[in-house]
């Protein structure tokens, strides 16, 4: 992802409920269709041995943000992911002001969209 | 952390190159000092078997990241960082503008400080 700022970002903190229940398969098809949403920018995901996951998605805009809130495949995960898959979320929207990378290859990350 | 946006996220995502060469003790070490920073207000981490991880620390303002990313000890595991720790690295500087959780007990986030 090669985009100055500002953009914004989504930061989407989870402790998963123990027990699949379809979550992987819904996870996948998420990411498949955030991508092709109208500002998507990039999605990163990391969740530790301990069940507590961090995913940040990347976003033209706030407006872009709202209409993938609002996708009616995406409204009906959410609504599982309260009632099944997440002891606990925290999701926080956020403007990036500022980015740079390192040790080399400056703003390239590797797991997010080109 | 039960605290009212707007406030300000670190996000840090890495991609950590093999071996540990003193990380772990490294990393605990900068939680305790970012713990005892001006304008601190939590940290939560996550990082997959994969070697990838994202890292979001939370600050009260601009002025007390800029604190922290001087701070001396800091500097020198930066540093160290770049040399020996990861392959790649995206730092970003965001003003967090909402925030909301679920399922229950909104706005509690466990693995951030109180």
């Amino acid at each position: 992802m090669n985009i100055e700022p500002p953009y914004y970002a989504v930061i989407f903190s989870s402790r998963r409920a123990s027990g699949d229940h379809g979550y992987e398969a819904t996870a996948e098809r998420m990411v498949e269709l955030a991508k092709n949403m109208p500002g998507f920018l990039g999605i990163e995901t990391a969740r530790g041995a301990d069940g507590f996951g961090i995913t940040v998605s990347y976003w033209r805009d706030d407006s872009s943000i709202a209409a993938w809130r609002q996708h009616g495949e995406h409204v009906l995960a959410q609504e599982r992911g309260r009632r099944e898959w997440y002891v606990h979320y925290d999701i926080r929207i956020a403007k990036v002001e500022r980015a740079y990378s390192g040790p080399a290859n400056p703003r390239r990350t590797t797991n997010l969209k080109h």
